[in-house]
């Protein structure tokens, strides 16, 4: 096996474990750090520089060219065109992130941020009474704050102690023109926010602080939905079935956030009532059942949301551990099944905004969210991938934990990366792809997906590879990793029968895309750009990806990672509250395609199922 | 004794038991039923009309009048005439219970009731989504209600299952553009309401079907904070100086309200679900303290409240046991000591309306809130009239309740009338006032207060009154009730020293009064009416309250009683929304006057310690 690098990212300090000779651009990606590429990692923009701070990378010519001698003496490099050849801490530019056409935090020259969250608060001293001014506290301190104000119930019973407490100073939180609590003296400094993705799978939570932008801290977990069902529509089912389901299902969420929630707040050393505000995006089913709405309507034709809007309310509505009286919002929706993560996602990127042809966002999960957006206007739609890509209904699959083989190279023999540098377990997505698509470039498997007998195979492949072909039921399947190799001393096999489940879930996510574009009037070639969104389409091998026909075949430049796109959109409508129009716009602007009412879908599928010939990669 | 009779109102079907000879609109006043009086009493407008349909009276010449003989065969009376000789069943038509100036419930000619309240309840049917039609359940709702209204969180985890529970037939419960619920059907005949009085001493809760105005029950109890203290002073200091003296008395008078709203719901049949709003009014410490707003502020120079509008919350913020998204309001007030109660009376009586001349509006209680209206201003105080009103500080003295001595006629002997027709235990403050009246009127007692020895008592007293006269310290006290006459075997006295107590709670009502008449350039003399409000201003005998100097020396015709007026008001505000917008004018519109910062006072103070002299009557 190649030897495994260890890359430290900084300020944000988080490290991966890489294969030798692994891009920086690809080990960064797969620590959640999203490096800009607009020249499609062509190594000629310069956008993805980087600053090796502790061991070091050779230089090509591009970065030469475009860093200059100076830099990279200092240790500049191109995070597209440097490779990893031994443990790396690398400085990575704020400048460099990725975070869409905008900034999030756009900073002026003098490093002012400019962040305009929906729970605004304002230190004021309030006139104090006298025997000739007796008007009540409620319009002191409504005066003092410009006039015309609400002042809330929670305000007004902590008013009266909190005007005394500090002679007369006092801060008000407001939402627009609701005064929703005051305390007492200057806190203007401790106003925190919250953005969370709610993932079937995955939850991630992360901690803002609200006046100046600085993100202090993510934390992320497993939905424990999990243990309800792997899919929505199981989960749906569970609500359906049982007297107490939504409840239980509810519970389970809003504690999981909750215990984030403290979680966060604990690293950061900051109480959980300074944080007055929390944005949560997440499918349609998962957000109406964050509310604590019934989603059975998700489950049954036609398959209609219970809301579309942007959803307000109280922390205490919720029971979320956050100031009872903070505002806590969830995303609008477009429909059943592109929900406010895919929003949060058109959000997060501006595609929108794009106006440099037409533009595919495909955020890869159990279920695919896919977004076209070409001339101004935007269709969406959802497939139904299965739990594939998460590593369920694989024989020897798992999720993308420590122990997953995450990476497959097959050349003279097999080759491997397995998470947290352990002995392989079982395979996980990214790994299921890169098999399948060395094992059709080596003419193992062929179009049908099928693992073809020594007899058919190609000649000049390397005994290595022929050893690990193992006949069962008239069908082979193919060795990954002997019993002497694994952690549970158990062979890991890439199954005839886990391709099949591969192919199912590729075929939908390209039946899907194929759909929209066909809607758009656009031919795959056309796509400016594919955006690759997603905690698990971030960790894809774009090459990879294409080979096995999940992607159109376009120049892999043109496939851009943008990491979590939901997370990063819920942190833009944290950060700025005119977020939320624009956010509404979109759903108005999107055009919902429901794949099971459309009559190519099935054709579309169908031809999906096959992997397409190596000319894809051409 | 003179006997006493029974006499029953209906449709109410209140009773109670008076003297043999009590004007029957006193009688009603007494049973809470205040009956209208425009001519003062004089028996020549014929408003006060009522049918005695059991038991008879005597008519008298003015009714023959008024009232034409077929009529007066038929049993109608004027209550301001007849004059009660034994038990009778009463029936007052509606046209004659005192409403103020307007109805409340104006009714159209068919029986149409005029209802606005702040919530309303629609039902409509909604469009079910069809494969063409995929728009979320809240896009219907809001299309289905006209369009443009914010849908709740309560409203959206309802809406779901309410949709499709009725064929897509639901009711909303709205607060404005807000939609506060959704409830499955048709339910709009399920909409109740409640107007609270939160007095010092007494709360009176009342049960109203806002569907059409009717009044379904009335409950009354007493505030239980009166264990924390008697009267606001001592609670505030409760609140300031023990850790949890806020939270007690929160709670005291939290569950007591709710337990009111049980026993309302539970007589009326009703679920406390199907209540959707709640109206309270009190002084401005019962409002802090029920909306748990610390009251320290009002108690401490120079006495601001917290708030002056009107406050509003959803139930679930107070605890209140009606529908948790239910709409609670507590009424504006003008001043730390001139709070909601008196705002709903001014409301309740439209005193802000009076154009006539100037009008006295008296709510006499442990508080005496005193407002005068002249020109369409008007002008407010407070007195702390201390809790000799209330039998406390007397030394026999009691509540209004069993075994008060409530009436005392002093002629050849004392006669009493004691509450539920049981043996006297005590005395409450309308037989306080009696008792001092009339021995005023036999020279027992001087203008300076002292009851006169046996040597300066004027010639000519029965000896029957002569022997009720006890040496003690110096001093005298008369003689109520022998030992063998009480139902303790104690005897009750009216003590020198609670003639003191009357005269100080007396002389500062009075010299309220004075001061505002001064502050508007307005003569005694000139008032046109005196309305009196509040539960003991209801049973105060007119001319005994002139006698003593209570209220300036005007005809007992211009002297009206207006009943529970905080609870009227509240009902008001209850019936229709717009009260609100009218009640916050009369915040900004009423001058609030401080005693406490008038240096007039203590002069009018002192004038109004002496009684004064026989001339008042005349």
């Amino acid at each position: 096996m190649t030897r495994e690098c260890k890359v430290t990212f900084e300020p944000s300090g988080r490290s991966v474990f890489v294969l030798e000779g692994t891009i920086l651009l690809e080990a960064a990606a797969r620590a959640g750090q999203i490096i800009e590429t607009p020249c499609g990692g062509a190594g000629k923009c310069g956008k993805c520089m980087v600053r090796v701070t502790s061991g070091a990378c050779d230089s090509c010519d591009e970065e030469h060219t475009v860093l200059g001698a100076d830099r990279i003496r200092r240790g500049y490099r191109l995070a597209c065109r440097c490779r990893v050849k031994r443990d790396l801490v690398v400085e990575i530019p704020e400048t460099s992130l990725f975070q869409s056409s905008q900034k999030i935090l756009a900073t002026d020259a003098g490093g002012h941020l400019d962040v305009r969250p929906a729970v605004r608060k304002q230190c004021v001293r309030v006139t104090p009474p006298t025997r000739e001014d007796v008007r009540s506290d409620s319009e002191r301190l409504n005066e003092a704050l410009g006039g015309g104000l609400r002042i809330g119930i929670h305000a007004l019973q902590a008013l009266p102690l909190a005007l005394r407490q500090h002679d007369f100073t006092v801060t008000a939180a407001r939402v627009g023109d609701h005064v929703i609590d005051v305390e007492p003296g200057d806190t203007t400094g401790r106003c925190y926010g919250l953005a969370f993705d709610i993932g079937s799978t995955t939850l991630v939570g992360t901690l803002i602080n609200l006046c100046d932008g600085r993100e202090l801290g993510v934390v992320s977990r497993v939905n424990p939905q999990t243990a309800f069902g792997d899919d929505v529509v199981s989960r749906i089912r569970r609500c359906r079935d049982e007297a107490d389901g939504l409840e239980r299902l509810h519970m389970a969420i809003r504690d999981a956030v909750n215990d984030m929630i403290d979680d966060l707040a604990k690293r950061a050393g900051i109480a959980t009532d300074d944080i007055w505000e929390a944005v949560l995006a997440g499918n349609s089913t998962m957000q109406e059942i964050l509310c604590n709405i019934h989603p059975f309507a998700l489950g049954e034709i036609p398959f209609v949301p219970v809301f579309r809007e942007r959803v307000r309310m109280r922390a205490s509505d919720l029971g979320l551990r956050i100031h009872p009286a903070g505002e806590v919002s969830v995303f609008p929706q477009i429909g059943g099944f592109v929900g406010g993560d895919t929003v949060a996602g058109i959000i997060a990127t501006r595609l929108n905004d794009m106006r440099e042809g037409p533009v595919l966002l495909v955020d890869v999960g159990t279920n695919g969210e896919i977004v076209l957006a070409h001339e101004g206007r935007m269709v969406a739609t959802s497939v139904a991938a299965g739990p594939a890509f998460e590593g369920a209904r694989i024989i020897n699959g798992m999720r993308a934990t420590t122990g997953a083989i995450e990476k497959v190279v097959i050349d003279g023999d097999v080759e491997m990366n397995v998470i947290g540098n352990a002995k392989p377990a079982g395979i996980c997505g990214t790994g299921l792809i890169d098999a399948v698509a060395y094992l059709l470039r080596r003419g193992i498997v062929d179009e049908t997906g099928r693992i073809l007998g020594p007899d058919e195979l190609p000649a000049g492949l390397p005994d290595a590879l022929l050893r690990r072909l193992v006949a069962r039921n008239d069908q082979y399947d193919f060795l990954l990793a002997g019993p002497d190799e694994t952690g549970t001393n158990e062979a890991v096999y890439l199954h005839q029968r886990d391709i099949r489940e591969l192919q199912l879930a590729n075929a939908a996510i390209r039946a899907g895309i194929m759909i929209l574009l066909r809607h758009a009037g656009v031919e795959a070639s056309a796509l400016h750009a594919i955006l690759l969104a997603g905690g698990f389409g971030n960790f894809i091998r774009r090459n990879n990806a294409r080979r096995i026909g999940m992607l159109p075949p376009i120049d892999t430049a043109r496939i851009r990672f943008v990491g979590n796109t939901s997370s990063l959109g819920a942190k833009r409508a944290l950060l700025a509250a005119d977020e939320w129009t624009r956010a509404e716009q979109v759903v108005r602007e999107t055009r919902h395609v429901d794949l099971s009412l459309d009559p190519e879908f099935q054709e579309e599928f169908s031809m999906a199922m096959m992997f397409p010939g190596p000319e894809v990669e051409s």
